[in-house]
């Protein structure tokens, strides 16, 4: 995806945002509104401003919350307020925001309000996401509800609208764009909960994270507050414990943990909590009225994106 | 202005929006979406949705530029990211950049659509306003038509389109709604020149700033770019040398600078360009096909902004 701002000025608001937009990354957001579109019966053509929207907002907001996070690097690269300074990662946000909205002024009036509408709400509930995500680090009486609507908002949303969008600029009628949102949606949720579960039990080389880093900065995540829930009084009171520590070498804790999540049932539950959302997602699939080479290219992607070989 | 928030959750999202929405201020730019929809005839209800959308992102502007200036005050009372912190004060703005997009959301999609433009191209020019005037702090060859595409930028823009809007929800053609947008435009020229002139000359009891307050932290203004432009070699090098200082007691500094504004001539260019600016937005007032009450009372309000007895 090409940037739009080159050589626009004031180049201090303008460079950070053309290099975040081309420190690349996985794209899933705008390419999923473009095959929503295709699969409705539109030109791909038609969708490219809102998957560019998307992308744009999507960008805008790992700007801010990397300032939030102090995160040094994204995508294995400065992030724009560690390149630039704080001050303008805010400033160079912002605008990046604004120009996502500005994209969509190619559709006609009664398509724009529409997208717009869902663009905000969806706007809205990442910022919801991300301040409860906040929250949620002071705070240790966090329920598993509370943290599959935090993961909803933070993650699942865009993704949802993203489908949803491309399916409205095609035309798709009401039923059509709630089920490819729902799709959108549990699929996101899925995938969060299996990013979660990966954290902890991925294979270490193909995970290209570091295996067990939300168990060593205390994250609490599905896999801990399950645990909780499930474990004996001894074994949550343990688990409580280790995610008050932050020991130099973490492994020892790291294994400590992993082991409650797996013999409280954590594990497990966590696996199947990604199975049901992942099945209510192709479940969605299944009743969207689009032609079958579409639906099983929505198979694939969902497939790939959970890593299931079937 | 009553806030919409109230008891919305996330509360560490939405109290500190409540908070500096109620932290008062003059309301001008709301008021003048308003007077301006009155002044074409429409009823003043309709316009109170795009009045709250204005004042709504002038707040996002305000404490996204409070982190960026690290103020601790804004209106006498704490700023939001000194009552709360930095990631409150970026998020917290985030959340009403989007509220002020989505307050447009009850209008018909033709006028919503032409809002929106009108609203995302104010909105990034003031985001370019606010990265020239950071800019502007590192550099020292700023020209004044630099200085004057600034402050329009930064300041002017947004109260032009809050007349424009005012004027569009009424169903102005064209033509009355450039003119009311160049009322506005010309208007927020003089007063934010006024608004420098007074910070070196106004008179103490009436100012409400420490007087001599842009020269103590040696804020490139009008005066000063005007002055060096105006000024002997002598006169031109002894200002900028004033301007590298930072003494404990700056009252001296104050004063040296002030007679170079005024000895260079650069207080009375000044005076000449408010006058000039003040007299073109009045032009355009004049022209606007609007009956002589609203004329009246937009002639008046420039006026009363302007400190002008006449």
């Amino acid at each position: 995806m090409k940037a739009q701002n080159f050589e626009k000025k004031p180049e201090g608001l303008y460079e950070p945002i053309d290099y975040i937009l081309h420190l690349g990354g996985k794209r899933l957001r705008p390419v999923l509104v473009l095959m929503a579109a295709e699969a409705f019966g539109a030109d791909v053509k038609k969708a490219l401003p809102a998957a560019m929207a998307i992308e744009t907002f999507h960008n805008f907001s790992l700007v801010h919350d990397d300032i939030m996070d102090d995160a040094p690097l994204r995508r294995g690269k400065d992030t724009v307020h560690e390149k630039w300074d704080v001050n303008t990662g805010i400033l160079s946000g912002d605008a990046m925001l604004i120009q996502a909205y500005q994209q969509f002024e190619t559709y006609d009036a009664e398509l724009f309000k529409a997208l717009m509408q869902l663009f905000s709400k969806t706007a809205q509930e990442v910022c919801e996401g991300q301040q409860y995500d906040v929250d949620f680090e002071e705070r240790d009486d966090v329920t598993i509800a509370e943290y599959l609507h935090m993961i909803e908002y933070k993650t699942a949303v865009l993704v949802a609208a993203a489908m949803q969008m491309g399916s409205m600029i095609a035309g798709a009628n009401e039923a059509n764009q709630e089920l490819i949102y729902q799709f959108g949606l549990q699929l996101g949720i899925a995938f969060q909960l299996q990013d979660d579960y990966l954290d902890a039990f991925g294979n270490p080389e193909n995970f290209g994270k570091k295996v067990g880093g939300d168990i060593a900065e205390n994250k609490k995540t599905y896999l801990y507050l399950k645990a909780l829930e499930l474990a004996s009084k001894d074994e949550a009171q343990q688990l409580r414990h280790l995610y008050s520590l932050q020991p130099e070498d973490d492994s020892a804790k790291i294994e400590n943990a992993k082991q409650i999540f797996e013999d409280s049932g954590a594990a497990k539950a966590s696996l199947d909590a990604i199975e049901k959302y992942t099945t209510s997602a192709f479940e969605n699939l299944n009743k969207l009225d689009i032609a079958s080479p579409y639906k099983e290219a929505f198979t694939d992607f969902g497939n790939w994106l959970m890593n299931r070989k079937h």
